[in-house]
């Protein structure tokens, strides 16, 4: 590993993504990207006995199905590194817990997929593994009920909220790959002191505007130097107030930005309001739609943006501001 | 960074732990290490208006220590990873974002601190830091008002119970030091079954027992050639299963082992049941009274092994059993 500027860094031998995987529910299904996912689920409790239990199913799948494109089996692989939004990762915990991996939980919120693959790629690249697992995932049901209200108050959302994609997505990293980690960056917390949980965009956007900033300061690359520039689940508001702080700073991202939580679901037709979030969301575009896209050329280098919002109900009920965080990936 | 055996691995360059505090509340200053605390607090809401609040502090307050133990500043350090127990991770979230440290969040419930401590060292190891920081923290009210019942209530313990500890550590990596980190292992999860919330020593046992037989297996490594085997919050009842487990696998460890849980707290004295929990109690331990006690020369080598229990009050009430993580440093 070597640093590069203030806070970026460069994976020396550019590990490569071996196998990766999406899984995702029946309104995932049903958008834009359905086609990418690897399996998706028509019925989302996942023939198990709670949404939370279902959750860690999809982290189980994804991990399966990772395996299975990477041509590994799990004791190949040397550390898996998972998170989720669950109080106590507990999809990942017990999602994983047969596998009999090293495990390194992460957390991250929304950010854990682009934070997992940093942690993978380190690992790979400086030995400490020969292959590592990066996997997160999302379920809308379980969210709602832990984050806002039980889903049975049918409470109305606001038009700034986004859909929690019910989602999983997991990259295997091995020493080299179709598609090969090459730069990075971990973020700052940034909190501008955005209040409001039906506005995670606007929460997240600072920091997401700061760590591509800094990424690109530090590594002296333009945005135009990326077939796009993949930002995780700003949804509609967030993206607006990311391009516009970083027009404020000089940068034009127009024509090269796209956000993971508006891919994944048609606003218009499947009334996700704001777009779609959770770590699953832009995990499963990661993992299903975009390293797809890459490998059959359609885009030669991305940079992968994954914002989270590192709140809870007790931060919120204590009249706390949302914090936010970015952490970055350079692939190619 | 090179690998060893089935799951341990070598730190090439031994960092060193540059600097290092640890912070506690009134329980903890009564202890036996009281002396080796840099900083304890009568009143454990910290003049502030919540115990989240006040959890947020300590691990401010450990990390600005650690700082001036280390003689740094936070922009000197190229990553802060940091949990704890709370959902979301908010003590870590809240009480680090006015460092603006890139900022990787771990969940390793309380067996954060070598968690975090092996990423701290890894970064360091591989170039990606020049220097990192690893900070975790626990408080008693905290804890018992998320996991358990609310204090108010004066809940009965049971005898196998443990005590959360109101206290945080934090330790500063870099290129050299007085205490090197040379090897460590990454723990696989393991849920032998036990379900009681109130034996947390129990469930966790297997998971240190593996972990510590595997590292002495990779490694060649015999128990005596260390000064002490410490294993974080096993208390009275876990670490006596953790003992008899590995004398089952032909390992004596008797007059080596010792538990951060039991040396934090006395038992007879201080009403903690089985003893001491919580991430803070083995980060505490190990940033207060161990890493003292090494600089001192009374100790040259010893294994850290702290242990996590990753269940939530939503996998309890589902019926879920506790799975254990431990996770290993081997410091000199």
């Amino acid at each position: 590993m070597k640093r590069i500027g203030k806070q970026s860094f460069e994976f020396e031998n550019r590990p490569g993504i071996i196998g990766h995987a999406a899984v995702g529910g029946r309104k995932e299904a049903q958008g834009p990207l359905g086609a990418d996912f690897d399996q998706t689920f028509d019925d989302t409790t996942l023939d198990v006995s709670s949404w939370e239990k279902a959750e860690a199913q999809l982290q189980k799948e994804s991990l399966a199905l990772a395996l299975e494109s990477a041509g590994c089996k799990a004791s190949d692989i040397d550390f898996v590194f998972a998170g989720d939004l669950l109080n106590q990762c507990i999809s990942s915990t017990f999602g994983l817990r047969e596998y009999h991996i090293p495990f390194l939980g992460q957390y991250g919120a929304c950010s854990t997929m682009a934070q997992t693959l940093l942690m993978a790629g380190i690992f790979v690249d400086c030995g400490a593994a020969r292959r590592a697992a990066a996997v997160t995932s999302s379920h809308f049901c379980s969210a709602e009920r832990q984050f806002r209200t039980p889903l049975e108050y049918g409470a109305q959302r606001t038009p700034t909220a986004q859909w929690t994609a019910t989602a999983s997505g997991c990259a295997i990293v091995g020493q080299t790959g179709p598609v090969r980690i090459c730069r990075g960056l971990a973020g700052k917390i940034m909190d501008l002191g955005v209040k409001d949980p039906a506005n995670m965009g606007a929460a997240m956007a600072p920091a997401a505007a700061d760590s591509v900033f800094q990424f690109l300061e530090d590594t002296g690359a333009k945005p135009q130097d990326f077939d796009g520039i993949f930002t995780g689940d700003l949804g509609a508001v967030g993206s607006g107030l990311f391009l516009e702080a970083l027009r404020y700073n000089g940068l034009d991202l127009s024509g090269v930005h796209q956000d993971c939580g508006l891919l994944l679901f048609d606003r218009e037709r499947q009334d996700v309001h704001a777009g779609g979030s959770g770590c699953g969301c832009s995990a499963s575009v990661l993992c299903g739609h975009l390293l797809r896209r890459m490998e059959r050329g359609e885009l030669n280098r991305i940079l992968f943006c994954a914002t989270g919002a590192l709140m809870s109900t007790t931060s919120q009920q204590q009249g706390e501001s949302i914090p936010g965080v970015c952490h970055i990936l350079d692939l190619a």
